[in-house]
């Protein structure tokens, strides 16, 4: 489709920005005539930021987490524990557990989870990396945060499995009620896991 | 708000990700994450992209169009009627025109509407090329294809007043059912307007 009654330079700005998850043709060329109108304040400097990350930025060779650095900053800060490792599926996750502040250990970007439907098998994740690091001395638990999905947990058995053979303690992420959330509108899964998990007050 | 447990060179990517109309900070992050993700597809072809339209693309002095050349493709046009101005407000509008292809005169693009609350005056505008246009020998049609909003009335009402002089008839939009319209949808404005400029079948 010809979106734009412009050059060819517009035409192929606005169809790489419609390849961005979150916008699509029509939301693209809103964006490209927005940075057309900001050239010095967004265009350029994001032209810049683009090239620049790009260049910099590579997957940390212990974890697997994106960072200008290798090893990452989360893997080569002193006051982290080296004690728990905690996986998970994607970048986004890490980030995620990070915002959220409630870990002080490492981390362990799997890359993905096992998917018989979109044919990833363990040799396309980053699996056999996470069971060297967990047969080493200092680690001793392993937590597994990965997504509440078929695949997820799919994922957390096998890796269970896999690291049934080192010393450590494989734990999972609590289910239950999330904060802010009414009964009502729960699911019965959930609802029945948070009374199987119910604790003392 | 840190949005990344990574470097600066993130942080600055997602933040300016995140002044792009249509994403906010948690869209930009996983926008950043998807282009990290393909480096070679994506994320140097947009760089360049961005650096390419930024360098070339201009304003065309005749219209207002955003184009490589200058006058844009449009102005230049040998096979366009010469004697229809078509006004617009923005270059997004004269794209969804030539999308339309209802049109086969020139255009003009305005940059904006007249708005008192926006404090938008005319001589923000790019009124006085229109006037200067409209006013030349070959020109017989002014089209105000400007939003059916109050300030786009407005303004539509300040250039027919402007062009008074000239020699031109000055047309605008049809007000009426848009296609595909049902009637009890539709707001009562739209259905007198559609009702006072009744055809014969």
């Amino acid at each position: 489709m010809k979106t734009a009654s412009a050059g060819p330079e517009i035409e192929r700005l606005i169809s790489l920005l419609a390849k961005l998850p979150g916008l699509g043709p029509r939301s693209a060329r809103r964006a490209a005539l927005n940075l057309l109108g900001k050239k010095d304040a967004l265009m350029r400097p994001l032209a810049e930021a683009l090239a620049d990350a790009a260049d910099k930025i590579r997957a940390c060779s212990e974890c697997g987490n994106m960072d200008v650095s290798d090893p990452c900053t989360v893997c080569a800060a002193p006051n982290r524990l080296d004690a728990a490792i905690c996986v998970v599926e994607t970048v986004g996750d890490l980030w995620a557990l990070e915002r959220a502040g409630a870990f002080k250990g490492r981390y362990h970007v799997l890359g993905g989870v096992l998917s018989a439907l979109d044919g990833v098998r363990p040799e396309d994740l980053n699996i056999t990396k996470l069971v060297e690091r967990s047969a080493r001395e200092e680690v001793s638990e392993i937590v597994l945060a990965l997504n509440a999905t078929v695949d997820g947990q799919t994922t957390a058995h096998y890796l269970a499995d896999r690291m049934a053979g080192c010393n450590v303690s494989i734990t999972s992420l609590a289910r239950g009620v999330p904060v802010g959330g009414e009964l009502d509108y729960l699911d019965d899964g959930t609802l029945a896991a948070a009374f199987r998990s119910r604790s003392t007050v």
